[in-house]
Order: C-alpha cells, then structure tokens, then sequence
C-alpha cells in the first residue's frame, strides 16, 4: 500500500490535467487499485476526453449555465453568497461532480481508456493550490 | 478489514451529517482506504462543507429546482408517479449524486479536508432509515 | 485479488442492466470490495431500481431535456460537434453521472440494496460494445 498527495495550482475555472502524474507514480505497481480523493468542496476530480480541448471548453460552458454565478437573476433564491458569487455555484458544481475516483490497475497499467485523461475542476475565481489525495492498494 | 452497517434516520429531504459516527469507526486503524456505500436508490452520499448550514439550504434548493416534485408541469412527462410526486425525482437526484464514496485514511486519519464533511442526503419526504454500509480495508 | 473485463454491447441510449454478470463473478469471495470502471467517456455506470422499467425511461428522458442534443437551439454554444448532435452531449452526461462503483461484499454477498440494479447508461446513438473493469479485493 503507497499513499500520496499530489499539490494542484489552479488559476480560476477549469480543467487541469494530472493524468501523467499519477501515471509516473503508479508504474512499478503489479495488480491494484489507485483511489483518488479531493480534499476540497469547491472543485472537483473528473475523468473526460483527453484528446479535443473543445471537450474541455464546452463541459465548462455547460456547468457555467446550469450553476451560473450567484449575482444571475435565476440564482437570487442562494444565500450563501458572502464569499463572492462563484462561491455557492462552485459548491454546487462539487456536489455534481466526482469527489472521489477509483481506478483498477491491471500487470501494472492503469486501466484508463484510450481517450481518457485524470482532471482537476477547478470551481472558483481566485488561484488556489489543491490537494488530491492518491491511495495504491 | 473491518465493515459495518450504519443506520441512518430522516425525516424529509435534507443533508443528515455523519461524519462523526464515520471518523469514530476509523479510529485505531493505520494506513487503508474507507469506502461507504447507501443501500438506497431515493437518497444519497454527499460530502460537502460543514461550516455555514446555508450551504446545505442552497444544495437543497438547486436540487430541488432542477428536478421538481412530479406535479410540476416542467416534468409532465415523468410516467414513474404511483408512489408520490416525490418519488422519480428522488430517483434523479440519487442518479446525479454519488452512491459510494471512497476516502483514504493515512496514519490513523480520514483524509478528509477541514471543511469535508460526510453526509446523507435525503430526497423522499416521508420518514426512512437508511443503511450505509462501511468498508475498511 | 481479481480483475475482469466485462463487454457490454449497447445499441443506442438506454440502460443496460449487468447485475447478474456482476453476482455470479463475485460468489465465492467472503469479505471484501467490487470495483466496477468503465473505460469510456461517452457512457457511464448507474446503480438504480431494477424494478420498474418506467424508473429508467424516465432517467434516459431527463437526461435528454437536461442535455439535449447539440442541434437544439439550447445548446448552440457547443464547439465539439463533428462526431454529431449525441457527441458533445454524452460527455456532458458522462461528466454528470459515475466513471467508477465501488460496493463492499460482506460473507460473499455483494451489498447491494433489494431495489438496487447495476447498470451501463449509454449516451451514444449508434452501436457500442463498452469495456468495464471489475476490481475485487
């Protein structure tokens, strides 16, 4: 069993890959299994196309119209809102998204698929410096 | 390896915090991984922040906008009605929230972030006991 | 510790149910933990009631109003649409509902509620045949 955490700087909104870290780390596992865990309510861990960043762009896009910011009409019911209006938006996003991913590791390859790529979303504004917490059974 | 059942009351939609009963049930245990499962296809696991109660309101009330009681005439078109119009949107809300949560526990601790806490979030309106099933491994 | 790949043929959207594949793979193990992942960014897992099929007509529905295909008016700001309308679309879905499963196994039952199925929910509108993984410690 190996445990990690892997440090995540985020500038504002969107997707931040980490697949080729956590790939680094898990080379030299024979059969396993890799839990990811985030350690934050305010962004997300998500496993998405890796290839077209327009993936990227349009899943940003769609989560921005169905969780827009607190200061949008259609979102005047919020009351959580003293820490800007991007805050209860990114809490929502977080209960939407994964905060938890378990992915099996077979003659030590992580059993991703082709297309797939290990993201952070990132919810808020401001920079931040995330951890994820990795676990190697 | 160790498991349990925790049982859990509601009484109507809502987050019910366990994150206590969770954290004493881990205690003692080195290094592994906490996996927690519902029994349930009408409620949900959630992990969210535990500091402002507004947070859990604004959940609450996004969800509930999203997907309205079957009266609703936005949702005309559910046929799954018999058992109340509270019933298929439970049954949408425990599709887009997680039913199993993994948490990796490292020297004695949950991995959890300060603001993290364990939730079941409830989206029937009558009275249940819901059964979670905890996994330490 | 034992791994498997599951193949699931898919012919357009819908919920395809795999439980029984999943039971029979599992009996004989006593204690432990079934990790299901699915190896692709347009489909996804789903644990839902097994019992009334109108539950999973109408789940499919309202994923379709709440991410409707790319040529709806809707969802003009989509970029990534030269694989076609169900593209974009079912990465979003894909995003919404689980890449991964996991669900404690206690005296060689699996933990399944009494209502509970386990699905793979295809986005896509033509034929499919998906990989899931099965991870059992």
């Amino acid at each position: 069993m190996r445990t990690e955490i892997f440090e995540i700087d985020t500038e504002g909104p969107g997707l931040y890959e980490f697949t080729d870290q956590v790939t680094r780390w898990t080379v030299g596992q024979n059969d396993g299994l890799l839990t990811l865990f985030v350690r934050h309510t305010s962004c997300s861990l998500l496993i998405q196309e890796n290839a077209d960043p327009q993936v990227r762009t349009d899943l940003q896009a769609f989560f921005r119209r169905l969780v827009p910011p607190s200061t949008d009409p259609a979102m005047a019911y919020l009351t959580h809102t003293y820490e800007g209006p991007d805050d209860m938006p990114a809490h929502i996003k977080a209960a939407l998204l994964p905060v938890s991913l378990s992915i099996p590791v077979i003659a030590g390859r992580l059993m991703l698929g082709t297309w797939q790529g290990i993201y952070l979303f990132e919810h808020r504004d401001r920079t931040h410096s995330r951890q994820v917490v990795a676990h190697l059974q």
